[in-house]
């Protein structure tokens, strides 16, 4: 069943956060939200990270009329996969978002303006270390588990690798360890829709320039999806509205990415966008150093990796690097390609096929214990 | 060796030519360039049909200062795949485009301004039946062969379908039965960019609007390589001038996409680019038809078909429909699967692979004469 009502919390942090890019940044306010209770042994918690877009609102509902519930809902809650009856659930939404944790829409307390472009560029490895903040807060000294999907995947591997004492397990969805210059290329065309945005104003706009980031959105659609998918869900089927041969007329695809382009406006930041997407772009789980092996050599914790067939974004084989590395380094790892149309999405929406993977690996670290 | 100098040349039909939409389009203006010399019997001459974005220079230079060839230079000359000393061979622009032939920056006889948005949408049928009045012209009453990639291909396809009794052969490199949903979201996303950028005044600009074309063509970019052949070009490396946490910083493969967008601008218009974008989208093989196989039933010509591995846009699976559907029909079709890392490219990469096949397709052709 669904956890039910949740309420939001937020914490700020009176300390400067020496940033990867050796920037300083603080105060630190984090979104958060948890579910379930912390044992008395505080062995149970579990820590979700979002993706690119996502936010701490990771499942139940905010009010008894709120008509959306959290983005991986069906997976949290009494009986469900992170069973709130037994594990202390945690979801908090990274630095450089706009979903309430500190991001280019916050007060520069040194200015008293909004940040924008004065932001400093983060990192994924930043992410983590002010969620560290939140996690030493919380009284948590080791995590059970630490899970997450495409950027949420990459923070769970951040934890393995910079605070491997401090985690008993990891599960990580569609991940990579560096996005592919493919995937660099993608993220630099969103960059430049909203550059070419008049009302982008270099990240001084009053309203959210919408058009641009509406693009930005829509490249963003078709990486998540897969051709199969889009095959499937559209074909080549004409806007019933239009004429075939109306210049304006659009395809079904075409209206979708529209569509959800022009939605997306009302939920998220440009700017804070443009910075998600950079972190995503320098990402590197080697970062400063020498292969893969290297990276992954203080890891202890076991690593649980899934892949989806038909995820060209972070394709199967950058999984499958890292699972090589850790095999070659002797750590306990354990890797599932899962057949699946639905592209990058996939770690979204197979839920039932990965949920009894990812329970009995829990299980496992809690048996550990 | 190479043909040398070539003459541009150009003809207007005074025909009204009846659209796929219904719509007339007239005077019919082709820009085209012809190299060798048509035999006796009429029976030597080779028509190549170019891309999206291509023009009717296949080969040569225009002049002894003009440092730029034909965009196919290496297959057409004295003792070339298209051996000149032996084959007439035909390049002509496509009606849409802006290299000479009709399109939307052409005058509209009835009002004298240019067309622009008030240009008909047209479609890779109507291109070849503008061609068809070329042909005719030039006193072909049956081609030899008709050869191209792409919509070069598409185009190739429709003289098989439409005009069965008049090629004796086609080649067909890195084309589709019909774009996907993924390849039109692709589109879209183009035409968006276009759409979004204000100079462009809907279609009404004195000045090609520059931004929003760039980001247009930066997006083809993406879609022509592949994943493999970025990765081996830019891998990740970030641009030397830039700071690795500079927020406008680029890695060398978001440099690449600027840099040949906005070449790009220089050499193509806007709305052709928009008014190809359609026709590309909308073509569809089986048009009006229940299936490949009914389309494909009116064809007598010998088919050869190739596809490249790493082509995405239009990979291999499409050509492979093509090819059982004729299979099926019993007719005469030849089917090469190219190992490639080029992409959609690969046709244009990929010469000395195909040539020698393509060189035995044309000779049995002759044969048969």
């Amino acid at each position: 069943m669904s956890v039910g009502i949740v309420e939001p919390k937020s914490i700020t942090f009176d300390t400067e956060l020496r940033l990867q890019s050796g920037r300083i940044l603080g105060p630190i306010t984090l979104a958060y939200e948890t579910y379930g209770s912390l044992n008395a042994e505080r062995s149970n918690a579990i820590l979700v990270e979002h993706a690119w877009t996502g936010d701490a609102h990771l499942a139940g509902r905010h009010s008894e009329t709120d008509s959306r519930s959290g983005w991986w809902n069906a997976l949290v809650g009494p009986g469900r996969l992170l069973d709130t009856d037994r594990y202390f659930v945690i979801c908090s939404n990274v630095i450089g978002s706009c979903h309430g944790s500190t991001g280019p829409t916050s007060l520069n307390p040194r200015t008293g303006k909004r940040y924008n472009l004065s932001f400093p560029v983060i990192t994924v490895r930043d992410m983590v270390a002010a969620q560290k903040l939140l996690v030493d807060h919380l009284g948590v000294r080791k995590l059970l588990s630490v899970m997450g999907g495409s950027m949420g995947g990459m923070q769970a591997l951040e934890w393995a690798t910079q605070y491997p004492d401090c985690i008993a397990s990891a599960i990580v969805l569609a991940a990579t360890p560096r996005p592919s210059a493919q995937a660099i290329a993608f993220s630099s065309i969103a960059r430049w829709a909203i550059f070419n945005d008049p009302t982008w104003r270099k990240g001084e706009y009053h309203k959210n320039p919408k058009d641009g980031l509406a693009l930005a959105r829509g490249i963003g659609h078709i990486c998540f999806l897969s051709d199969e998918s889009m095959s499937a869900k559209f074909g080549r089927r004409f806007s019933a509205r239009d004429g075939l041969f109306d210049f304006f007329g659009q395809f079904e695809v075409e209206r979708y990415l529209n569509y959800n382009g022009f939605n997306f406006v009302d939920r998220f930041d440009a700017n804070s966008f443009l910075y998600l997407a950079k972190a995503l772009d320098l990402y590197d789980l080697a970062w400063d150093c020498e292969s893969l092996e290297e990276a992954f050599t203080p890891v202890t914790a076991p690593l649980q990796f899934f892949a989806f067939t038909s995820d060209w974004l972070y394709p199967p084989y950058q999984t499958e690097e890292m699972v090589a590395a850790l095999e070659k380094l002797g750590k306990p790892v354990e890797y599932h390609l899962i057949t699946s149309s639905y592209g990058h999405d996939s770690f979204l929406l197979e839920l039932e096929t990965f949920t009894p993977m990812v329970r009995e690996f829990i299980r496992q670290a809690e048996e550990r214990q």
